[in-house]
């Protein structure tokens, strides 16, 4: 997220945030990414360009916050009854989302415009935030279950990584031998 | 890399390179990084602006271009005659590199500026043929070694993960403890 204040939701902030979404949304696919620019977006938006540097900095900054909005997930994991099962499937579903090419733009849309790594750090903690659920329920089971770090560190981390240094052999099955991987390590 | 065809070392097109590569650092350090412009490095090399767009695309294509030039290995791993000190020191040093300031700008104009994703294909795998040193003298010396994928997914991806979404926590502690997982699972 921005440093800048935000104001409080269904204000003009907000009011002003939906409009410049809907913008870009909207040109992007009229114009192409490239042809962005904040007096393009602001003329659509119907505010000032003064109103878009105030409070995103940038063109880049603007199209960071977005993609972090747009990789929030909708949902809570799917609830298998099972930790492997659980973990499984949001790996192959994470998977799915963040190599696919919305989910690549996304991150790396997040990546660039995030002067200050919030942004970055925001889609890490929506990751976390999966796998705690995923893991509370486990401890509720009565179900031996790894730290959050230890399914960061070598579930998340690995396919973020392929995905982008590297991103050849990605597919469930890859999913499924980390969370394989990290599951015998505890049990 | 660029996809665009490199001539020959020595000739011309290393010229060229060096040129703008020098002009891009001299300019960075007086005017800052966001007052480059194409014009200006060109002018500063004392070669056209088509010269670098029809080399390089775009300014962003330079600079990352540039930073793998920068993150390339500029020895072999060190031999300590052991594969678990060889790949803590290795994973230490990486770390440090990695995360030093100059190291994550690196990364991310590797990142930004690669259409293609060859940049960043480029730069994992200078940490590949290096795993692969480390893992070739383990071998020859007949120690039990972890695959190259292995050490890749749970040594050197959880840093850069850390690196770009989580900065806190980086330490030489942590390059420790990751390798002595991945030790651990394979002996």
């Amino acid at each position: 997220m921005s440093p800048r204040p935000m104001a409080r939701p269904g204000g003009r902030s907000a009011r002003v945030q939906e409009a410049v979404h809907t913008a870009v949304r909207e040109l992007e696919s009229e114009v192409g990414r490239d042809a962005l620019t904040v007096p393009l977006v602001a003329a659509r938006a119907g505010v000032t360009p003064s109103t878009i540097y105030r409070r995103w900095g940038d063109l880049r900054e603007l199209l960071s916050d977005m993609a972090v909005e747009r990789l929030r997930p909708e949902a809570l994991p799917e609830n298998h009854g099972g930790l492997a099962s659980d973990l499984t499937v949001w790996a192959e579903h994470f998977l799915d989302e963040m190599a696919s090419p919305s989910g690549r733009a996304y991150i790396r849309d997040a990546l660039l415009g995030d002067p200050d790594g919030s942004n970055a750090g925001q889609c890490s903690a929506y990751a976390a935030d999966q796998v705690e659920v995923i893991l509370a329920r486990a401890a509720a089971r009565g179900e031996r279950a790894p730290e959050a770090e230890t399914v960061l560190d070598h579930v998340v981390a690995p396919m973020m990584y392929r995905i982008l240094f590297r991103p050849g052999g990605l597919d469930a099955a890859y999913a499924r031998h980390l969370v394989a991987g990290v599951l015998d390590a505890t049990g």
